[in-house]
């Protein structure tokens, strides 16, 4: 008998049949001797359709308010799955996020949790209710409602599930768990089993997004198993744990990509302390956020600056770069918007040498031009052109036999 | 600069023009130098949503979830309130009823108040915003939201006055205030511009729905004056007060009337102590609402009892009664679900006499049948046939000259 917190999605209790099919799933959990806590998601298009009324009524609606509205949308769900729960004489409760003891800080619309009261969730598991919770909301000092940023939800369940030292933190959604790259591009991907909570953060800042970060954040933080699993399917997941040997023999676990990119460079920049500070705290006071950065010394006085940003953010932050370059001594200033980025990711190439050339040369045999590299110790991402995206993971997918079973790969690495 | 309750319905927030438009009259009141504190329904139509997606779930819904559930639809609408208001820069803060310290007694679904806490508003009155409570939903003690029934967002309103001691509860609505009778069938029918609580006690009982009961009642016990205004025209409409001499001056207020009435009766009873009491005890026992009750000994030994009910419950009632009929002896059931009930209100007939009897021989002129009368201190209702009411409504509003303002009928009776 475990004690599991399970997180539905919008997608999962998007219609009152989906909600009496996750009613069903919760009620095999009970039947199997689980407590159990659940946390919701608003249904899908819920959220937007409050979001639409607010924003018909003002371009800035106030912070507080927006958050007292835009809540509503779990409260809606809470209450329906208790209910559903009710008629199949499966006892149940629901708590908003305020009830449920999940305190917050004071930042609206993106409040952080500090921390969770879970008298009234223990004395409702113990009377052997099922606890069904608002997700995505909680209280602050001054008992107004937050919210928590879109994909709350998922740090709800997290944060429940720390605190109440639940054995598993189940995230249903609409796939059945994490990939060694979409399968959804390559077809012959394969379900990972388990994933190192570094490589999920990995994957899902990448663009693999199965789930928030900051929940992968904080389950690694407090230790709290997590699992990503299909609503709709029958299957296991895949597990987000602690790094173990079998972890650590796989080479890689897979492939995060994102389109969207545009990369920036100024080439001939004279090399003085400080200059990259400047350049991005220019961008960054615009509110553009930079993901990867890599600069090479061209000579001894001079250096190549390179970045990248979000594709809608390109035209804005090469007026930005453009405005400076001259001021700055730079050659040149180049931006190309038509590319994507592609990673690697795995615990494994830490203590494996050899993992970058391999992806190289993988690239190189279906003649992709690598137009930038930033590595780090579990992950080596390049930008290349949006159009060789697929040819690209096909050909690094298959270099390391990311296609066979993780069975069949465990296999081969005791061999070798 | 007085303290203003104002309270608008579903109709009145029912869209997000609608909304727009009602923060015009709260901005207009505030620039007045009024302090208000606004209630506010759900937007029309949202109850009604969330009931049928509780009820596509379960036939019966556990009330403390359904309570949850049907609360959001006020939390919509204050939010946005509070967002429209903001956006003219007029400070605003919404609160759900828990948050605004309406605390109910236990009964989900139909909770009475038994305190209102308003530190908190009367701490953002000082500080220059207007409140705006979500109605129809409080807090019990264990912390679960409660609601009050149907129209209960005016008994939050009238509770919020009484316990702020405002200088009025203003109910917003779709209609200019209470008429004579409904202008829907006598054009000429007059507003009038005040009425005493006993008054619209009798009016609103006998289905001239405008305000809630329960609110008047309260306003009553507490000496709030309560005004039924229009959100969508000018005008003071009627001010719900205590009894004044020119109210005491005019002989009748108004006439009311409903429809879907069912006449039962039971003739030749042997006349028995408790004999009454056994007959209502039975139909009440059914959850069977009896409204007028009438009683005559034909003979010394027997009597005719005769009481009426809501029409959808006429044959169930009329199945228990012949059942006991021949046990108690009765001559004959006869029953009739083919009236309605016209009702005569007003203050002024305690001290004049005469009232019934102008008002039978109105009937009498256009030859309407009374079929059952009961009176009370402020009142005379009459059953007669559903097709003579609107005849009989004309006919008693024209002998007591109800078409005339009210102005008139004053100076009238000044000069007999």
């Amino acid at each position: 008998m475990a004690l599991l917190v399970q997180k539905y999605g919008g997608t999962s209790v998007g219609s009152i049949e989906r909600i009496q099919h996750v009613a069903s799933k919760i009620m095999l959990a009970k039947s199997q001797g689980h407590d159990v806590v659940v946390v919701v998601s608003a249904m899908s298009g819920e959220t937007d359709r409050l979001i639409r009324l607010a924003e018909a009524l003002s371009t800035e609606p106030t912070p507080r308010e927006y958050d007292m509205l835009v809540s509503t949308g779990e409260q809606v769900t809470m209450s329906l799955l208790a209910i559903a729960l009710a008629n199949h004489n499966c006892r149940a409760r629901s708590y908003t996020g305020p009830q449920a003891g999940i305190i917050t800080d004071n930042v609206h619309t993106k409040a952080r949790i500090i921390e969770v009261k879970t008298e009234t969730i223990r004395r409702d598991l113990a009377e052997g209710y099922v606890v069904v919770v608002a997700g995505f909301q909680g209280v602050n000092s001054q008992g107004d409602v937050t919210t928590l940023g879109r994909g709350g939800s998922d740090t709800t369940a997290v944060a429940l599930a720390a605190a109440l030292k639940a054995d598993e933190c189940q995230i249903y959604t609409d796939v059945d768990g994490v990939y060694t790259t979409d399968p959804r591009m390559i077809p012959e991907a394969q379900l990972l089993p388990q994933i190192s909570f570094e490589e999920m953060l990995e994957m899902s800042s990448l663009g693999a997004k199965v789930l928030q970060m900051r929940s992968v954040e904080l389950a690694n933080k407090h230790n709290t198993p997590l699992r990503v699993l299909s609503t709709f399917n029958d299957g296991t997941g895949t597990l987000v744990t602690f790094e173990d040997k079998v972890m650590q023999r796989r080479l890689v676990s897979g492939i995060a990509f994102s389109r969207e990119e545009a990369i920036i460079s100024m080439t001939g920049v004279p090399n003085r302390a400080g200059i990259e500070g400047h350049i991005l705290g220019l961008v960054s006071d615009a509110h553009i956020e930079i993901d990867m950065i890599a600069q090479n010394a061209t000579d001894k006085d001079h250096t190549d600056f390179t970045f990248t940003v979000q594709r809608q953010d390109a035209p804005k932050t090469l007026k930005l770069i453009e405005a400076i370059a001259s001021d700055l001594g730079a050659v040149a200033v180049k931006s190309n918007d038509k590319v994507a980025k592609l990673s690697l990711v795995g615990i494994g190439m830490r203590s494996h040498t050899g993992v970058a050339s391999t992806m190289f040369k993988a690239l190189g045999r279906v003649n992709i031009n690598i137009q930038m590299i930033t590595t780090s110790e579990i992950k080596i991402s390049v930008i290349i052109n949006e159009d060789c995206l697929e040819k690209g993971v096909r050909a690094v997918h298959e270099a390391f036999e990311l296609h066979k079973s993780a069975a069949e790969r465990h296999l081969a690495f005791m061999e070798t």
